[in-house]
């Protein structure tokens, strides 16, 4: 059986800087009607970088959404219609100063497929080279360094939160070891 | 280096079912002003449940967001204070009809932390006893079995890319071969 839904109307209750809220309403297979609230995002990437020693660039900052500090892989929002590669070659030198001499995709992700249409483009970046951070002048963040396997246990012991850097420890790992 | 924002203002833009979309103004902590846009949702959860034998049920279904089926774990939001532990045993039942003798935190999960207030509470459901599914009359899912093995390989082929099932595929494994 193929699921489905029919948009039968949109209407934009929001339109901001970063998001957009529709309202619509649907047609369900059932031949019922039905109210979707979906966020529209551009998307963005996350890179979790990997030295030759095994040690991650990680990136502390604030989160505002929970008034909170939280660790997480260097990560930034896609321009409208910028290739997700160049997009996580430009925010890992960013946030981090490090150039990777090889990305290797370790897929999409959806944060929230319910409601929100935001996909997520997760890379690993190898042969690391160090260069200088240039920030925002409004852009408050530490670079941290973890080995892989300290990220793993933090991962597993709560930790680590975030949703694609636990997905990028854990996938990483995985990656590296079938290198192996 | 401690890291803070503080709110100046804020304003409800729009306040829907499920969704809520503030726009505040923040006092940064080199004295300059922001904008911030928040999502504010109750959170969720999802339940991985692996029975004896290895098998995982997970759920295949419209996500109107993406205009796509996606197989997910069986997830469900949370009501207004409802305990996450409660909402787990609730949706496991109700989706796939399994009632579980015990359920394993797999930690909590920030989907998209950057603009997102979400959070989602991953369980692990073992000692799996099957019942029947009892879905809303605008539920439409069909509930599908994978042995877990296979999940992890479609995790890593990129098949899978909800952010909660990738976790938890991933974060239960790990639990699981660390029992051994």
């Amino acid at each position: 059986m193929a699921f489905y839904e029919k948009t039968l109307d949109s209407s934009v209750k929001y339109d901001g800087h970063i998001l957009r809220v529709r309202y619509d309403t649907v047609e369900l297979q059932n031949g019922g009607t039905a109210f979707r609230e979906v966020v529209d995002h551009t998307g963005g990437v996350g890179i979790i970088g990997v030295t030759d020693e095994g040690t991650v660039p990680m990136v502390r900052q604030f989160r505002y959404p929970f008034m909170a500090e939280t660790l997480e892989i260097p990560a930034g929002k896609l321009e409208k219609g910028e290739d997700p590669l160049a997009c996580a070659v430009r925010e890992l030198s960013e946030e981090t100063g490090y150039s990777a001499g090889r990305f290797v995709s370790l897929g999409t992700l959806l944060p929230s497929p319910g409601y929100c249409a935001e996909t997520l483009y997760i890379y690993l970046a190898l042969d690391l080279k160090r260069g200088n951070q240039h920030l925002d002048p409004d852009e408050f963040l530490n670079v941290e360094y973890y080995p892989l396997k300290k990220l793993h246990d933090m991962t597993m012991s709560g930790d680590l939160t975030d949703a694609k850097t636990v997905l990028a420890i854990l996938k990483a790992e995985i990656y590296l070891g079938e290198l192996k």
